[in-house]
Parts: C-alpha cells; sequence; structure tokens
C-alpha cells in the first residue's frame, strides 16, 4: 500500500470512531506534510482519496473538512422480541423469494436488490487471460489426483491468506467448491439431519432458508443487532435448552444487515461452539471487503477444537461466475470431503488454476483496495442521496464494509408493495421478507445494494425510492 | 464420417451380431472394392481399422479373417432371485466404498478401478487453448443473466445434439449442472423426501447409494441383468405396490454391468412412468460412448408427459476436471431450477464457454469415433487376456460400449479380501461389494476398466488377477 493511502485509512478511521467529526477541519496540506514528514503531493493525494469516499469536502481557499455523517438513524434493535420457537421453513417463504429474484434477471432495471456487486467492478478481463494460460498447462493427472479437495496450489493461496487474519491454516484443510453456496450446503447436512433445527440470524440471508427447507429443517430466529451481529446472550439460551444441530451465522458485514460482530463477540462464540459442542457454520463471503484497514479475524480464527466450519468464496470480489469457493470444516473435514465427493465430485478446474495463478501475480490485494474504495465511495453516494430524501422516520444501517445498507422504512410502508411499484420504474430492491421464514417479520425493511458504478440514474432510483414512500399509493395498497 | 470409416462400422456390426463368424475369411481386397465401387485403398484402410478394433486377424498372403470372441461366458442372471424390501443404506457401504476409492488414488497403480477413462484419451489442448480464448470474451452480464440455468450458447448445442437421438429437446429444457453427479443429486432431491424408497439398479454405480443415503433414502434393489439392463417385470410390480419415489436407472452401458437396454425395453420403461406417475432418472452419462455406428435414443426420447429426468455429462468424453455436465429435467423442471440455484446457483462458466466454442467448432464427433475405437480396441485386448489368464469359471460381460467389463469369478474367490492383494501388487480393481447395499451380494465380482491405453504394464496387471485368482491365497483369505 502506498503511503497516501495507509495515511488516507488512518484517517477514515479516525472519522469512524468520532476522533474527526462533522465540521472539523483538516490539518493544512503544508503542516501535515512537515508533521508527517512527506511531500505536500502525498498529502495532496490522500485529502483527494478522502473526498471521493465521502468523507471530507475541500471548501474553496479554507481547506478540507470532515463531511457530518447523513442524518440517518440506525434501526432499532429489540432483543427481547425473541421468538426463538423453532420455524419449520414454509415453502410460502421461498416462493416469496423466488419471485423476488427472478424479478431481478433483468438488464433493464437499476440493481438496487441485487445480491451481487456489479460486474464493472471486476477484473474479468485479467482472469481471462489468466484461465487460458492455466488451462493450456493442465496436468492430464490433475483430473484424477487431489480433484475432490480441489487444485493443491489453490489451497495453499488461499492457506496463505490466512495467515493475516492470525489463524494458520493448512492447505489439507481446505475444501475448495461449487462457490459458497455449495460450501454452506454441504456443511450444513455434514452436521444436521432432516427434523433437526439450526440457529440462524434474524433477519438472515434467503439462501439459509432455501437450505433449511430442503433438509426439512426447523429455523431458530436469534435477534440479530444491526451493528454488533447476533445476539449471543439469546443464542447461549437456545444452544443450552433446546441444542440445535448448529447455529449459521455471518460475522462480517452480514447479509442483509451490514453488521460486524465485534472482536470479543467473535472470540465468545468460537468458545460457546466448544462449550456446547455445537457446530458453527460461518458464513464470510463479505470479509475482505471492510472499509477499516485491517485484514478482519474471522470466528474461525478463534476455534481451538475445529467447531467452527468456515465457508468462503472469490464471488464477492472477484468473478462471481467463476464459483469458487471454499471451506475450512474444522473436525468435520472428514463428512465434509465426503459430501463434497458424492455430491459434485469437484470443482470446476480451468476457474481454480486461473484464480491461482491470479492469486500468486500477486495483484488481488490491489483488486481489493481498489474494490473497498469505490464501496465506500457509492455508499456514501447513496447514504447521501437517502437523508436527503426519505422521511424522517427512516432508519439506516452504516456498515464498515460489504455493500448492503438495511433501511426500516416507517411502519406503514409495506416492502413487498414497495417493491412491485419500483420494478415497474426498473428499480430493484431486496424487501425484508425475504430475510426471515417468520409471517409478518421485516414488512417495513428494505436491503439496498451499493456496490455499483454509482451515475445519475442510480441517485435517480434512491430518490425515487424516498420520494414513494411518502406518497399515499403504497400504504394504501398495504 | 470417411466412407473407409462407416464400412468398418457395417462389418463390425455384423461381427457382433453373428452375420460374419470367428473364422470367417473376409472378401478380398479386390473384390469388395469392385463389389461397393470404392478404392482397394478404402477397403485396406476398412480391414486396418477392423484389426486396429481386435475384430479381425491378417493371416499373411491369404487375407483377412474374423477373430473368435475369447471364451468368456457372460455372467448368469436370475430375476428371481428379487429382494425387493428396500434397504435403508447403512453408512458400512459407505465406508467400504470410501476405502476403495481413496487406496485408487495413487498414481502408481494400473487403474482397473478406476471411475474415469484415463485422462490421456481426452483432447485436453485443445479444449485448453479454447478455454483461453472464450474466457477473454466474456461478457460481464453473463455473470448474472442465466447464470443459473447455464450459458445459453451450450444449452443450445447439447439440445441440438438430442436431435440426432430422434428426441426435439430446446435450449430451455436444459440445465447445466457441476457435473452429472451433482445433476442426478439434485433431480433426486426435487423428487424424493427423506423416508421415501427409490428402485435402483442391482449392481449399481455407488454414486447412487451415497446420494440416498444422504438423503435418508431406501433402496429397492431391482435384478438388472448383464446385457439388458433392469428387470421391468420385477419393477413394475415394485412401481405398482411399493410406490417408490423414483426410479433411478442408466439406459446406456450400465455401470458396472455395461448393459444396454434394447429400444423396447427403454420404450415399455418411459411408458411404465407415466402410466405409474413415477419420476424416472435416467443416468445417461456412457450413451455417447457406443461402439456401433449409430447414435442410441435415451429413454427420455420415449417420453411424452415429461416423467423422465435425463441427466448426462462431458465428463466420460472430453474433460472430467471441467466438471461440466446437465439435466433434461421434463416436468420437474422448475423444482430442478430451483434447486440448482439455491444450492450452488450456477455451473463454472470458464469451462462451459470452452465446452461451447469446441461444440461449435465442430471436432466432437471426430473426438468421440477416436475414443471410442480405442475403447472397441482396448476392450478386445483386455478379453483376449482375461481369457488367456482367468480360471475357466469366470463369467464376463462384452459391452457394446462404454469402458466397463464385469466379471463373476469362482464362488470362492472374495473380491475385497483380491482388491487389497491386487492393490499390494500395484493393480486396483472396483469390487463387487461396493455396487449394491445388500450385504454379502457380488462378493465374488469385480468391476475392470479398460479406458485405457493399452500396454505391457496392463496386460501384466491383468495377467496377474486371472493367476492369483487360482492361487489358494485369496480363497484362504476369503
Amino acid at each position: 500500500m502506498k503511503r497516501y493511502e495507509s495515511l488516507a485509512y488512518e484517517f477514515s478511521d479516525a472519522i469512524r470512531t468520532g476522533i474527526w467529526r462533522a465540521g472539523d477541519r483538516l490539518p493544512s496540506v503544508r503542516s501535515l506534510a512537515r508533521e508527517r514528514g512527506v511531500s505536500p503531493t502525498t498529502v495532496f493525494s490522500t485529502y483527494y482519496l478522502l473526498e471521493s469516499w465521502g468523507l471530507v469536502r475541500a471548501q474553496d481557499r479554507s481547506g478540507y473538512y470532515v463531511v457530518g455523517h447523513p442524518v440517518v438513524r440506525p434501526p432499532e434493535f429489540d432483543g427481547a422480541k425473541a421468538d426463538v420457537a423453532g420455524h419449520v421453513v414454509q415453502p410460502k417463504v421461498i416462493d416469496r423469494v423466488f419471485d423476488v429474484l427472478s424479478a431481478m434477471l433483468r438488464r433493464d432495471v437499476v440493481p438496487l436488490g441485487a445480491a451481487f456487486p456489479s460486474a464493472h467492478l471486476f477484473p474479468l478481463e485479467r482472469l481471462g487471460q489468466l484461465v487460458g494460460k492455466a488451462a493450456r498447462n493442465v496436468d492430464p493427472w490433475s483430473t484424477v489426483d487431489n480433484l475432490s479437495m480441489g487444485d493443491l496450489r489453490l489451497r495453499r493461496n488461499i492457506a496463505r491468506r490466512y495467515a493475516a487474519t492470525g489463524k494458520a491454516v493448512h492447505a489439507d484443510e481446505v475444501i475448495i467448491t461449487n462457490g459458497a453456496m455449495e460450501a454452506l450446503n454441504l456443511c450444513l447436512m455434514s452436521v444436521a439431519r432432516p427434523g433437526d433445527a439450526v440457529a440462524v440470524e434474524s433477519p438472515a440471508f434467503y439462501g439459509v432458508f432455501q437450505a433449511l427447507e430442503r433438509l426439512g429443517l426447523r429455523a431458530i430466529e436469534i435477534p440479530t443487532h444491526p451493528e454488533q451481529g447476533m445476539d449471543l446472550q439469546v443464542l447461549e439460551q437456545v444452544l443450552a435448552e433446546q441444542r440445535p444441530a448448529a447455529c449459521w451465522v455471518m460475522s462480517h458485514f452480514q447479509n442483509p444487515l451490514g453488521s460486524l460482530m465485534p472482536e470479543e463477540k467473535k472470540q465468545a462464540l468460537a468458545e460457546m461452539a466448544a462449550r456446547h459442542r455445537i457446530p458453527v457454520i460461518e458464513d464470510d463471503v463479505y470479509g475482505e471487503l471492510h472499509f477499516s484497514n485491517e485484514a478482519l479475524r474471522p470466528i474461525k480464527s478463534y476455534d481451538r477444537d475445529g467447531w467452527v466450519l468456515h465457508c468462503s468464496s472469490f464471488s464477492k470480489t472477484l468473478a462471481p461466475h467463476y464459483r469458487v469457493g471454499w471451506a475450512i470444516p474444522g473436525r468435520f473435514i472428514d463428512r465434509m470431503a465426503r459430501q463434497k465427493l458424492t455430491f459434485s465430485l469437484a470443482a470446476s478446474m480451468p476457474a481454480q488454476v486461473a484464480l491461482a495463478a491470479y492469486l500468486e501475480q500477486g495483484s488481488y490485494d490491489k483488486q481489493l483496495r481498489l474494490l473497498r474504495r469505490t464501496l465506500q465511495s457509492t455508499q456514501g453516494e447513496m447514504l447521501h442521496a437517502i437523508a436527503g430524501s426519505f422521511p424522517a422516520e427512516t432508519r439506516c444501517t452504516r456498515p464498515e464494509g460489504g455493500y448492503f445498507l438495511w433501511l426500516e422504512l416507517p411502519q406503514d410502508v409495506d416492502a413487498m408493495t414497495l417493491f412491485r411499484l419500483a420494478l415497474e420504474q426498473g428499480v430493484s430492491l431486496a424487501p425484508g421478507p425475504m430475510f426471515t421464514a417468520r409471517d409478518g417479520a421485516y414488512g417495513n425493511c428494505v436491503r439496498l445494494n451499493y456496490g455499483l458504478e454509482w451515475n445519475d440514474s442510480v441517485a435517480r432510483a434512491v430518490q425515487w425510492l424516498g420520494r414513494n414512500l411518502k406518497a399515499p399509493a403504497p400504504r394504501q395498497a398495504a
């Protein structure tokens, strides 16, 4: 990382943590350059970067000022609302999800409801070149050898990246899968049998409910804080009293809330899993998309006895269509390897060798920095647009990574109706009821995706949403 | 196809059907050339090809003679042995399979127990070139659009190939999967729920039992004829009386028997499925590997009401490590599409676009002809080696395609013991008990793979097996 970048991260962290506050004037270019022993050009680059992130604004001649956070309040959280009976996922939940997903597969919509960042944010051309080079040199034995666990070079490179997160991982602990979705499904099948219950977040990624429904499992929804993640007190009670087969959780930038578990909570969860001898499936697909300057430690990094089954992928950072993910299933590795072998034998080799070459070439970290910057900046843009056009009662998250905002709209807004109206206007969104198995929950919530190239049509789409919340139509329809 | 090739296929069919018999002298080059209006060179090429297939032999100066079939009798079949109680697959079946599979992942063994043909029979370099070209030109939208069903160009090309088998298939009916294994598993999950029974062949591909065990399903094993496939009388009785959730069957060159269902049986099975309204999962991964000159019609081609879920892949004909398969799930397409979407979202794109380019380029049929010829010729070599070194009581299939032989060894041979002894000698084989959920069944049977480059070490491996059957060691150990 260049000097001006690390300096910018330092300021951005200080602004996030409140050391610098809205309206504060940053040091002059000259004084900061002298103080830090860098050139004025470096400081200019730093301030320019902070401006592109939407964190500071240049005021002509008088210098750079910290921009006020948009006036959006964080969503409410009431852990006491816990409803831990254990819901069997009904097919109608799944129907709801499919209706929404299929409606979003249109090229002509502004994809605020999408689950992936825009493909324009990925280095697809560079990957294409590598896939060609790599595929020409495939050892015929690789079609047999180690086929099921995945390409050894790729597993080594993935294992290596965990060193930065404080976890020594060996290539033998990693199983390559057909995206994180397959990893998560196979992990679930390794630890749960039909009829079992699984503790999940609320709201949670809809893929969780789809997986539970497929296997005939019950969902126990644990209240999840919009900033700090799953409520561990409620979870502990559920683990002790109901003995679910597993707990499925997203540690970093949870989908849809964007919550980030603090270190002590991640550690506590790892210890809780070992104490209760209950497997924790950690979905960490967003972990690399942090806006702060430090690599995040997954729950897995606190796992001593192998109770954490950690899953991730390259789908949110490099290439969704390559479908390369992985699992580090801890003590369940043999069961998981069998599941993989018998379910789909192995992951596709051309994509694996291309990604191995890409990782060895060393430009992944650069790509990640670029992606994080873009996301940080489009998050700022979207928050501003929301603050400017949504009703004052709106509550909205401000996650420290990932690319989802979670909005609690005024009580009388029906998110499913809003979804349909917006789609007619060429705007998609992900309505709250997709993220729960409980009827009626999150009816006035939506998830918006800011992982896209910000432009006028996106800004107009957000404004349209805000304005049409106020209009009577959606309320009447609700 | 060139003239000499079609002429060779004509003779090969005539030899298989007994029109030409062992010891018969083929027409002289001159007379055949005159009779068929071709050049003597063409006839020479034809006879040369037949010789390479092991079907004829040149006797110096006196011409070409039909080679006698090796003296191996077909395995016995007694449909009355049916045991149709419905067995829950025990984990020990699965353990048995895994022990065998993991022992075979050694580069230093002669892989007679392998499930795939040798990678040396595949055009890996050409595919590697195409994957590179194709991957460089990926439309970023392909990461979103149609992602789940699979690359549209590939689906069109697959659909087109079914025209030759008498079945009009549209690209919209095809779902690309992560190999046929995933297709079969997702089809099964689309039609069966935990606790259900499924009618399967006996012996059957071990992947069937692994899939049933995972889902907590019972296996009803239907006796399967070594030449003609599943016993449909027993099946009909089971469908009527036990109402299984599905029937899972291999129409062409069944694994492990190599049986080929006659046309009238395939048609009858399709009609039976519709009559009983019970889905038939057709695993047709070996269908392209026929030695006769005509494309085979899958059960699906007789399916009018969509009760047949047809699955296949490129893993046995082009590239196992690309993991590209497909399903044509008939009336279950919506359920199956949901299973695919929620289980692993989509198949890896680089492998798909490379295969689409390969199919469009038009050399697949040439590759298939080459592969079939090689397999036909190595089958002949292996049958000769078996006839020359195995005890006279040995019974052995002589399939009309695929790359598996199924051997019934003398009653006192224990295949699991033979497997272990052979592995110590650097030879693998697939013991019979891998192919059933019933304890004690097929204990004296083995499956051998002839999909490899024939050479001295392979010949010695087969001879070693035959000789060590006669030795007392395996019998005592059994």
